[in-house]
């Protein structure tokens, strides 16, 4: 596996396997991986493609009172990690790499970044789309590989390929679960074990959300209802938004009569987990 | 030489030319050409790439009240004209073709959009930017060429392919004029033949301005009250803006001490003329 924290130095790499035909696979990342970025390499794989992976925790996608400057970090760990997963390059620039000046260009998806983690978040998805597109640029991927746990994310990206026409098919890896369904997230390590545990009930309260559903109910209120009630009775979790929303473009659902998502934010302590479930037609019709 | 309206057409003539090694250059335009236009067509013809022209009038760029309805059009003399100047692609979507869905992503090149230009007309780099950026995913040049009349829009692009690392190089064509010194623009059949001979006072302030400044003048309030006085003195016309700003950066200026761009914009009726002039080190040291 090659390694490099130089954007000159990747592009040439690129180009060298552009130039024998390879197809480019990419699978951007902030890094302390788990089995849920494992799991985007392991589809990336599949493509046959030259992989490349991404490791920068973004600057621009951090609120001023989020956790940029804790959030957790283990390059060398990684490394080992997407070398045994059988990545072709490891690109993991500094930030003064990625930002040699101060930066004034923004990629913006209006509507899609204001909702849901957006409304919570203010600047994130612009940050997230800005680095995505400046990564994009950088490595010219043909595919690129995202995971559907930051759902709002996915279709953010896929948005802005389809808006600014770049040559780029995106795709949506299923979320990786713990055995006992905590979903796999790089912030998972900021829990107490009593949050660890409780934080069990955004898995448990989208089941339930989706057992409803298979069972009738139509009205996204209600199961809206459901799920904060469960999450309150049950933990000491502190909720920022539970939603059923459109699963194809996050638009407002108030009777449920297509592919859904339920989406959920909550805090533990001061650790913000999101969480979703996609229930698509099937599950119902 | 090729034309065609479609993306995807564009796309599989470029991937073929790359495939043969072929470098692209690209000359993004609004169309109703002028010999402006076609000094940058001559320009990226030097280089021996293959050579797209697009035509596109953006509506994004346009503000509610501008001229995006009366724009001028001749496509089939455009052809005609890029024809003959040996390009090897004509681009000239729809609108339908570049905008199929609301567009929601945008690209923004802050504080260089607000200034000059960008005072007067809301939105409307957002909107340069966030097609030039399109059309870069689309033609996938390897060089593009500006005129330096938008030399504001030309310091964008080249900001925005900076910032996001976009794989372009950037070059600046000088101005054309007429024979009368008038720059040539798209803009001008707007003109009444009184207003047309009003306007030739752009290009002599800015000589003027010029002149004051190799014989010694060095600051930027006296050579912008300067050149108002002759605008208003020898002109109808109402100005926009007079400014002498920082050419490479268009920060504020007040001693000239290195290169500077002399820039304006004029309201000549309901016509709105831009022109400037770079006065370098070499031209006062």
């Amino acid at each position: 596996m090659k390694r490099t924290s130089h954007i000159q130095e990747l592009c040439e790499i690129i180009a060298s396997e552009k130039g024998r035909g390879r197809k480019i696979a990419f699978v951007p990342t902030m890094g302390y991986l788990h089995k849920g970025h494992l799991s985007l390499i392991e589809h990336a794989r599949k493509t046959d493609a030259f992989l490349v992976v991404s490791i920068f925790v973004n600057p621009l996608q951090f609120g001023p009172n989020e956790d940029l400057g804790r959030y957790p970090r283990d390059i060398e760990r990684d490394a080992r990690l997407v070398e045994e997963a059988g990545v072709d390059v490891l690109f993991h620039p500094s930030v003064e790499e990625m930002y040699p000046r101060p930066m004034v260009t923004f990629v913006e998806v209006r509507e899609l970044d204001a909702m849901l983690c957006g409304a919570a978040r203010p600047g994130h998805f612009r940050g997230v789309a800005t680095v995505v597109n400046k990564l994009f640029n950088i490595v010219q991927p043909d595919m690129a590989f995202f995971g559907q746990k930051d759902y709002q994310q996915y279709l953010i990206i896929k948005r802005m390929v389809a808006d600014l026409s770049l040559p780029i098919e995106i795709f949506s890896v299923p979320i990786v679960r713990e055995d006992d369904g905590l979903a796999m997230s790089s912030r998972n390590v900021y829990l107490t074990p009593e949050q660890r545990q409780e934080a069990l009930v955004l898995f448990k309260s989208l089941n339930l959300a989706q057992k409803n559903i298979q069972a009738g109910e139509r009205s996204a209120r209600n199961l809206e209802r459901q799920v904060r009630e469960k999450i309150n009775t049950e933990s000491h979790g502190v909720i920022d938004y539970v939603e059923v929303r459109d699963a194809c473009d996050l638009s407002e659902v108030t009777e449920i009569t297509g592919p859904v998502i339920l989406a959920l934010a909550v805090k533990f302590g001061k650790t913000r987990l999101i969480d979703n479930k996609v229930v698509e037609g099937d599950h119902y019709v």
